[in-house]
């Protein structure tokens, strides 16, 4: 890495002050692109499948329509709207990867609004202290800043769940696939006491083998994830218990009164073209999302293995071939995101990125080692092939410095 | 009230036992109509006016549009639609209700999201003790439970602004007009280390005169009650400081990574249309919001006004004659909710409702007297005239009965 500074002396204009504060510094011989952002999973590579999908999902809503607060008056969740409710239900029969019997769905903002309603759901209400909320490292960034965000006196966030040596009542976010690694995960503290929420976000045959139909007592996941549609700010619980369900429902009343109509109806139909489609293997129509996703994410991760592997600068995870139930064949994990790591005695890896302008979330955001960054897969094309484009340039530079 | 028990005693089947449960009872000469749910403040009475208007405001969206959390670069506000910000600052205009120059703009999940914001926002996050939260009873009944939650140490409900006697920091919300009772209100407090924050939900033409262009540090609206459309859940904020627009967005970032684009988008159109339609008055196209929600309202409170003279049961509170700004006359307060007093001695004023099976809110919900209740007038005119109905039925029983 000796061409660094070099680089950074040379490269810098007022306007890439920002990309390049910090920064690895090697920019040299890169397109004068603008700055890829990889930090966030923005799943837009997803579009391509629904404007090849046309009018399928088309929603045409009117003035006069869905004015009211609320959805049902047949459900405890009263805002969650039958259509989506039959979709969830419909498209988890088809994939097979969650049981929907016997379990209450409740509809949030997003599933983060789901994770907050299930800390106050299961955090006891009439204790003096607040009670520890773990995941195992690496765990998703988000969890830390949203559990400790009006520093709640009923939950707080207790840090890696690997760590977790209290005897005191916990709650534990078990992350599967997990954010930002890949990889298929357990509870880790099991002691008696604790209460263990799945965040199944990425739980869909198109980033990791869909080896059984789980049922757990509390299940998230969310349509950013599933089909791509994070503007719409969808996210649904499978809660085995009526009245932790009723807790949850009482938080998002309080704290939104209810979801948006127009995002659940849109969702709704949305999931159960993905329902109906998901059934088909190689049809010509290439109506089956979890199959274009799957090929977009197995091809994206081909061509990263390759780049890494022409140097020794980073390394990836390997996940294992498993018996996909969904579509009936061995398979390996494609996951939303590569979980880079830099080489020893590399500067941060989150630094080496932002040298090539490109914004990836450093290890230490996920309690891991600064070492690691978490580089999404999600991203439209252009994306994807500046990161392999500025990667190859890295490693070019690197190796020839050396 | 003689007769209570022997109506309770003849008129209760299965399926009335929750509606009479605890009710006043006078239920006798009723037509057996169901329940009618005043309670909250729905506001379905705008669906006649939007049925009205056609495909005006129908919006039209494809599965491949808004698939990004992103909606924005060129905005603190990332998730905020350029178009919402258009038309809200387009509307604010025609109506002439506030000012948005200068101020930057916050979209929540409707309001309800945005009041934990600026609590976020404004509550320092070093202080060993929570900032008290308060407002002068009545105060809107979500206060309470939302500002207390999950039990922050950051801010504390501390109720009723009149009896706020401690030397602390303290931030009060300024509903006004004042939900329950319609009235025109400022900070009662008034001391140092004070932040206010102004919940204006109902301040606009159709509840009540528009008597000046407000320019407070923070404002806060909502769509569910300017035009209707409840479902949607979309609130805005106008925020002078840009720092607390700032740490605002930080809240409802980390709350659920911003706010649905399908809802945005559509209150865009909505929004836009009532602009545009509000500046024609007495138009033959009826597609003035404000003076739809004004005649229909006005009309309400007359009867509603006649039906309470008819007896000495109840009183109502009465608005002063006031210039309009927005439509140019002398005209006076038609509040979305009627603020009702028993009259001394009867018993709770919820309870005499719910003997008629009317659900409405009782006054201790608002830290004010049971003696009152809060009903909502904007429901569709079925549950209107079943209002006025079951009124005139119990006026007529206990003048029987006297």
């Amino acid at each position: 890495m000796g061409g660094t500074d070099q680089a950074r002396g040379t490269t810098r204009s007022p306007n890439e002050t920002d990309a390049n504060d910090n920064g690895g510094g090697v920019t040299r011989n890169l397109p004068s692109d603008g700055l890829i952002n990889l930090d966030h999973g923005d799943p837009t590579m997803y579009e391509a499948f629904w404007r090849k999908m046309g009018d399928k999902c088309t929603v045409v809503i009117k003035g006069y329509e869905h004015l009211s607060y609320f959805s049902t008056n047949k459900n405890p969740c009263w805002f969650l709207e039958p259509k989506l409710e039959d979709s969830i239900r419909s498209l988890h029969g088809a994939v097979g990867n969650a049981e929907t019997d016997g379990y209450t769905i409740v509809v949030g903002t997003g599933s983060s609004q789901l994770l907050q309603a299930v800390l106050y759901a299961l955090a006891p209400q009439d204790q003096p202290d607040p009670i520890n909320v773990v995941s195992a490292a690496p765990f998703y960034s988000s969890y830390p800043e949203t559990t400790n965000i009006v520093r709640s006196g009923v939950y707080k966030w207790a840090g890696d769940a690997h760590g977790f040596d209290k005897d005191e009542p916990y709650i534990e976010f078990v992350t599967s696939p997990n954010n930002p690694n890949g990889v298929i995960r357990g509870p880790v503290v099991n002691r008696d006491g604790g209460f263990v929420v799945y965040d199944l976000a990425y739980y869909w045959p198109q980033y990791t083998p869909i080896t059984s139909s789980l049922d757990f007592d509390i299940m998230l996941f969310t349509a950013s994830k599933c089909t791509g549609h994070a503007g719409s700010r969808i996210g649904w619980a499978l809660v085995k218990d009526k009245e932790v369900a009723k807790k949850m429902i009482t938080f998002v009343v309080a704290s939104s009164i209810g979801v948006s109509k127009e995002s659940q109806l849109r969702v709704a139909k949305i999931l159960q073209v993905v329902a109906d489609g998901c059934k088909r293997f190689g049809s010509s129509d290439g109506d089956n999302l979890f199959e274009y996703g799957r090929n977009v994410l197995a091809k994206r991760w081909e061509i990263l293995r390759e780049t890494v592997k022409n140097t020794q600068m980073f390394t990836l995870p390997k996940y294992p071939l498993q018996h996909c139930n969904y579509n009936g064949d061995l398979t390996q994990a494609h996951p939303a995101f590569a979980w880079i790591k830099c080489k020893d005695g590399m500067e941060e890896c989150e630094k080496v990125f932002k040298g090539v302008k490109i914004l990836v979330r450093s290890g230490r955001r996920f309690g891991s080692d600064p070492g690691y960054a978490r580089v999404s897969m999600m991203g439209k094309d252009e994306e994807f092939n500046g990161l392999i484009e500025r990667l190859s340039s890295v490693i070019q530079i690197c190796n020839n410095d050396d």
